[in-house]
């Protein structure tokens, strides 16, 4: 029965992954248009292509250095599944992001000469390239690694591997994308007086890639973690409690990624041209499919129906968060209006609205996850909290698809308006980029949730192993001030984490404001644009910094994490992962949030309410806007990986843990 | 022993309050300048009675409401113990802000006629009636009460009392004066453009209200609350859990006063005339005087001296705190320096880099928290935490005297001002006025520090309530999702108070904004300085606005403990404290230092730095310092008082929930 599960899952992803790539090469043959296009589509792709190089280079030594310390303490299976989890994530990312840059231009190209379902097409099953590689592969690595030793806990490495390849490409992306977008505004804009993605800026470029580095490449690295760490949570929990159903978390992935498929290739622009409608349905569609044939299976296979009801709770819990995210952040939303509004007194008032409305925003989420967890486990324990985390991320092909097709389509609309198509072309990639925001907010949303039901697992999974480990049964109770002290220290990290996070975005931002004013200075004719920028130095100022603004904050959060675990020991460490959770959590849904409010209250003012633009309340909402920028895009959405990177070093040091800590 | 205990720490309070009242003569009884000093001060006087009037009158129709469902659910003694409660900090407070009001006109007139050591000693002084009050009458309340009852879970009600008011008075408070000091400067300084602290705006005496009405009222009564649940958690703890030495709290509070009342006649600006240094030696000598006496006493009652070393880890935690927030807050630090330099890059910066450091700035001071509960807790058990808070608290006269000298300075410099003393009086108000920020950050960390360390005691007096009603050991397991439902929850709920507040600031801002702007309309002269402006309409607004506000928040965050209380049982409101006290003190943290950061940065590029007054930098730090004012006045520190008002409800309800709650 393991057996038979495991290699079905492994035939299912695999199609899943041959299914990518057959998408990927239909985008391929879609005609590019004119020459600009592709030149402009290639000066992306080469910076894109440089950030990636470079953070992979440096990537491989961090984990070389990781992998020796795995083999020495945990065994090379260990060391190897790590590798395997940082290669596949890897893999699926890269690709995604080829696939993105090629949509794009495609995308562009097919607005201007078949129209707005064509182009709609190319944008999403661009996006869904990345969306069945990622579970594909993730699913493969889980399954085969399974099927060859049969044993969970080296799938914790695996997981911890996609972890951190994910902290990588969703911080390091984060910062890249941030830096490039505020430099190039604060030069271009602002002191030179060039108009946003001007060509003869030499940040533009790097600004392109940024979108794809960070949205595209980091929030497929993002699920793809947080997908990996809740079938690998369940798993291990599934064996250490001896529950029958080990390979339950295999199964429902698998039904997961048929229904994605089915509800991708159902994805179409219908006569009433609504594309955001058509996103919707999709999701629709899919999690219908997967919430009838999970219940079918359970009845022709008998299983008892109790974990059908955990994966329920799941699957409704994402459905709430991603529709508060939606009802917080929604342009057509009344906190969003209101804090457009609240940009008539001032910058100061537009930063307190929309942060205190950030803060309003946490109670129902946050219920959520909390309800969630307490019904799944009601129904089956804490491997019931496990399976509700999978049943959650099991329709994130789909997710992620829809979310991808958001970058490409504003990379196309940039694309149009750089080469001088059209008005009417322009005004069509609009429409299209405007029908990706919802689902972005939803998929933020998801994300956390996700990440939520999947760290509350982990640290099921830690309690569980020290408990199989040491054969006592552990509690973390509030009231023990290991547990307490813990908790005090795990709710900073995340804090500390963000926070020089967002200095580096600054200080990279700097060198890099210096390197575009040099360019105008030394560059005969740049100006006039007559010479070209250097686009690639932009780049690479962008890249060397992003990673190397990444590594302390990294270390540190790490470096704190065994330093809890080595003095306080394990009860210590349980409060830290506690701490860290709800500090995560709390943090991450602040940020995207306050920041999603302020970037469509900034929209809406530009849409012409309060003034329009140029308007004082357009200025205030600039400010917000550019405060909310690294809160939604570096801060908030790292630190899902971050409480996932703490949560597997704590289960994989565990033993370590036990016996050698100073307090016992 | 008990009963002699009790009586002595009643007597010594008892001469607390009557040297309170010799020093409020004392101040009495030096004469007050010229005629327009008088007419300002007693300008502001009617307007701190008319906010405290209307205070007082809503929150007798509350605390009658409160007091009859005590009556009936807990008996009458607890509803008693409850009014007690709630008087007496009204008391403390009330006198303390009249002396306030009085110091502040005699500083002003002593800086003109007498000097700069005359002009300390009289504000120092008109601070310390407010220290002595504030230890007297809780100290007398807590005593007496229990002399009388020998019962301390009644001295919950008189605690629960306490907070209410504190409640009303911070918060309330807080509101009160960002909505004068935010709508006096957007409508005097940006629409009409007449400087600050003009006579001719009609919000300027409401502005001066509002620094005694939230900065002195407040702050005493934000201490009252915690002094008073210190002792009486340590006590009820004590009694719960059989420890011999019940009393113990009530000695080391008496020996807390003798020592404040010897640090705050030792304080005198000496030779070299540095007020500062005078206020840190004031507390230094309180500190050492309280740490010997407390050891000779335990040696010559042959006490185990493990108490004593609770109390000193509560000491030096509180010393730790404070130094923390002076380090991120003092304009002389890298922090500050480093945040007014980022305003060169305008505001969204400045705001990115102080919220940063903000965040930045916790994990030392919760690492404090947490190691100081630790040692308490390895040294005595819960009990030693409770120790440890009451010891941090016991020396809260002397941190009281201090605190409030900030504000009467404030004032007087302010008065020097209004009524056109010379150059050489206002350069040496600013003096006196710079000596009391390092204080007042130290104050504001210590009270956020007490404030964890005695929620941490109200959880487990929670906890051990609990556990002698049903007769069982109660553990709140993080992994019980019950617990894990109610940290999710409890995190939300300090966020949500402190948005609905900041919001009511926002909100009340702008009816009074309209109402300072009819005046300007309506009554002929007043721009040019022939006609008065109706001063009291203006205070009216913040008041009534202000309570308004508050009410909203206040009840939503009780009726959210009650729902968590009922349906989800005692482990679930278990878990709600834990989540509101971690919340609770990270965002009073980051709130309380980042709005210091900000505050501070812009005086610093006042002071020069940066292009000084009007340049970019300067208008991108009051933007920083705009965000901040809320964040550090208002939000931050009410969310001390919050918890307590939650952690105490928790207690008092707790038979009822074991009874009646849905989930057992």
């Amino acid at each position: 029965m393991e057996m038979i599960s495991a290699i079905s899952a492994a035939v299912i992803s695999l199609l899943s992954v041959l299914l990518g790539i057959y998408l990927f090469k239909w985008v391929s043959k879609h005609p590019v248009g004119s020459d600009r296009i592709r030149e402009i589509g290639e000066a992306i792709r080469e910076g894109a292509n440089a950030f990636l190089r470079k953070e992979y280079t440096i990537l491989m030594f961090f984990s070389i250095a990781i992998c020796a310390l795995l083999a020495i303490f945990l065994g090379l299976s260990s060391a190897i599944a790590f590798i395997v989890g940082a290669i596949s994530s890897a893999i699926a990312g890269l690709l995604g992001m080829k696939v993105a840059l090629k949509a794009n231009v495609r995308t562009a190209t097919a607005a201007d000469k078949e129209g707005l379902s064509k182009a709609f097409l190319i944008a999403f099953r661009g996006g869904s390239v990345m969306g069945l590689l990622v579970v594909g592969l993730a699913l493969a690595g889980v399954s085969l690694i399974y099927a060859i030793t049969l044993k969970p806990e080296i799938l914790l490495s695996f997981s911890f591997g996609a972890s951190i390849l994910s902290l990588f490409a969703k911080a390091g992306g984060g910062i890249f994308t941030k830096t490039a977008d505020i430099s190039a505004d604060l030069v271009g804009k602002v002191e030179i007086g060039i108009p946003e993605d001007d060509p003869r800026n030499p940040a533009v470029i790097a600004d392109n890639v940024g979108d794809n580095v960070g949205d595209v490449a980091g929030m497929g690295a993002d699920l793809f973690d947080s997908y990996v760490a809740s079938i690998v949570a369940a798993m291990v929990l599934g064996q250490t409690l001896g529950v029958k159903m080990v390979v339950l978390p295999l199964i429902l992935a698998s039904v997961g990624i048929v229904s994605s498929v089915v509800g991708i290739f159902s994805v179409r622009v219908r006569r009433e041209k609504n594309p955001g409608r058509a996103l919707d349905f999709g999701t629709y569609i899919t999690s219908a499919v997967f919430a009838l044939t999970t219940l079918v299976i359970s009845l022709i296979m008998s299983y008892d129906l109790k974990y059908w009801g955990a994966a329920m709770a799941g699957l409704v819990a994402g459905t709430v968060i991603g529709f508060t995210t939606d009802y917080f952040t929604s342009i057509d939303r009344r906190f969003v209006k209101k804090t457009a509004q609240a940009s008539q007194s001032g910058a100061a008032i537009t930063i307190l609205t929309g942060y205190s409305y950030g803060l309003m925003s946490l109670l129902p989420s946050l219920a959520g996850i909390g309800v969630a967890s307490g019904v799944a486990f009601a129904l089956c324990g804490v491997f019931g909290i496990a399976i509700s985390a999978v049943s959650m991320l099991a329709i994130v092909g789909m997710v992620i698809s829809s979310d991808a097709y958001g970058p490409i389509v504003d990379n196309a609309k940039g694309i149009s308006e750089q080469s001088g198509l059209s008005e009417e072309v322009i005004s069509m990639t609009d429409k299209l980029d405007a029908a990706g925001n919802t689902s972005k907010a939803i998929t933020k949303g998801f994300a956390i949730g996700a990440a939520g039901l999947t760290v509350i697992a982990l640290l099921a999974t830690y309690q569980e192993r020290v408990a199989a480990i040491t054969g006592f049964t552990i509690t973390f109770d509030l009231m023990n001030p290991l547990v307490m002290l813990g908790l005090l220290i795990g709710i900073c990290v995340p804090a500390l984490f963000s926070a020089m996070i967002m200095l580096g975005v600054s200080k990279n931002a700097f060198r890099m404001i210096a390197e575009i004013r040099r360019q105008f200075k030394e560059i005969k004719g740049l100006s006039e644009g007559t010479a070209k920028p250097n686009y690639a130095r932009c780049v690479e100022i962008a890249t060397t910094g992003a990673l190397k603004e990444l590594m302390l904050p990294s270390l540190i959060a790490i470096g704190i994490t065994l330093l809890v675990a080595f003095i306080g020991g394990i009860h210590a460490l349980g409060g830290f992962l506690g701490g860290a959770i709800l500090s995560g959590l709390f943090n991450a849904l602040l940020m995207s949030n306050s920041g999603g409010m302020w970037d469509n209250s900034k929209k809406f003012i530009e849409d012409g309410a309060f003034g329009g633009k140029g308007s004082d309340a357009h200025k205030a909402a600039v400010i917000g806007d550019t405060v909310g920028d690294p809160f939604k895009d570096t801060a908030g959405p790292s630190l899902n990986t971050l409480i996932t990177v703490i949560s597997l070093v704590a289960s994989l040091i565990s033993p370590l843990v036990i016996l050698y800590a100073v307090f016992k």
